[in-house]
């Protein structure tokens, strides 16, 4: 089934302990996209960029059967710029610099032949234009998922609260599922979250894995231990993504299969960090990608008897 | 199979977000052998207390079936006293008081009846005494586990790596393993220590589960998500002495059954930091841990297809 991304495609420079990156292609909604490109074939996509954005990166994109009629190339615009710099243990970085550019006045236009989409991403962008998207289209998407983090919480609280009501899952990371659910036990604060709307909520650990709350169920996966973590950027869009992708290519919404997807994510996720940026994504082969998923296997699989 | 246990016997004071208490029954052999007592039925202690500590308390580990003839009680002697107070968030404490007091000058006595013990476990405490304690046994264990801490990496760091040349398994939080390895990724820290002397080690993570490190393949446990953690004290005990006490009961030191073992550990643990102290260990019931068992599995069971 079809898989519609909102979210941003920018430039991102970025430092870690291994070096330092130029102005390289970024954002949420590449990482997402990217990710579930290696599951869903029809992979349709709504952002905006500014025309210095370059055509070989746009290129990527389409070479992974992303459709692009729905990225805007405002003229005379300049691209969403974000750089960062991670601390020693790659857990914590500092925001360097934001430059919101042509996102600041980011309209969404969901073009007619999206319209159809089944499963719709709403990547980590303001809660107001995440609403409007839901509101132009035509048919309520199968699923709707969503994306946010402390920012908007901070400046735009009404409206995320308005967006989660008619969201069907929510993927955050532990610190922001306190801070929207005023709990510090994440059991607690999924419960809380979920009588705000959504009513599955994957909550991400980082290295520590990642919580599926789903009605009254759990499922946990980890992550796999790995030896090397050269650049967390875009690991949580690449969870999602592969989450995401995962299910519209199965069209299966069913508890036991977001549980696989939660796996196929992680093994995403896994491979995002090995490189700088979202290198790593461009070319993986489905053998790589089903070799990473049975290392979860083994990873966690144990009888009782 | 037996299991020896060697370690602490002490009051603990302690101060949590959800109250305090005086002094109640604590140290790490405590914790271990009543955790221990669910699985295996020969469970051998050595430890030292003052003739302070009640006799009420040396009870209920004989009720649990503990074999307290190497526990020395000393005349006029104070028993070993930790009074500590936990943050807000549960995961960080601050150490108030401690008073030796008996285990200053701890010589541990093995009886006769101890030494054919297949399983020994060298609960936290001077790596001098858990050397001693393996130099006085005429046989080697099937079976060596330790447990140590920080606070001996920092004071007794020769002694510690000539006991960790002697043992099978270690166990060790995720901190202390990257202090002993002088590695930050887990993995990295885990490949040093088995060059160390431990072809097992076992990293504690807390909340976030526990990683096994077993020649070149990794096992991870989740630690189940609870909605209230009442008193974390003993928890990495409780988890060791489930292991071990596993192990014992099966004879059985194949990496799957460690597995096993690391999971009866986790729930163990899981009941431990439901009430103060030790005291949910006093009555649990085969019924209530097989549950528990089964919440693990659910937790982290899916099916590829």
């Amino acid at each position: 089934m079809s898989l519609l991304t909102v979210g941003s495609v920018a430039f991102d420079a970025l430092e870690t302990p291994f070096g330092k990156t130029d102005k390289i292609i970024g954002g949420a909604a590449t990482y997402i996209t990217l990710s579930a490109s290696y599951f869903t074939k029809e992979n349709n996509l709504v952002a905006v960029v500014g025309d210095d954005f370059p055509r070989e990166m746009i290129d990527i994109l389409k070479d992974h059967g992303v459709n692009t009629d729905g990225l805007e190339v405002r003229r005379g615009g300049k691209t969403f710029f974000w750089s960062g710099k991670y601390h020693n243990d790659m857990n914590t970085r500092d925001t360097v610099e934001v430059q919101l550019n042509v996102m600041a006045d980011f309209d969404p236009v969901v073009p007619p032949a999206y319209h159809q989409s089944e499963f719709l991403m709403l990547g980590n962008t303001a809660p107001s234009i995440q609403k409007t998207v839901i509101e132009r289209l035509p048919r309520r998407p199968k699923l709707i998922m969503l994306d946010t983090m402390n920012f908007w919480m901070d400046s735009a609280w009404d409206d995320l609260l308005e967006v989660l009501k008619r969201v069907d899952v929510i993927t955050i990371n532990d610190e922001e599922a306190r801070q929207l659910s005023g709990e510090y036990a994440l059991v607690k604060a999924a419960a809380k979250i979920q009588t705000m709307g959504p009513k599955t909520v994957i909550i991400k650990k980082g290295e520590h894995g990642a919580l599926l709350f789903h009605a009254d169920s759990i499922f946990f996966a980890p992550a796999l231990p790995l030896e090397e973590v050269f650049d967390p950027t875009g690991a949580g869009d690449t969870f999602a993504g592969g989450f995401i992708g995962y299910l519209a290519s199965t069209g299966d919404v069913s508890f036991n299969n977001m549980k696989r997807g939660i796996i196929y994510g992680s093994a995403m996720a896994s491979f995002c960090v090995e490189k700088f940026g979202a290198e790593r994504l461009f070319n993986l082969t489905t053998e790589e990608i089903n070799d990473r998923v049975l290392k979860f296997v083994q990873l966690s699989a144990f009888e009782l008897q």
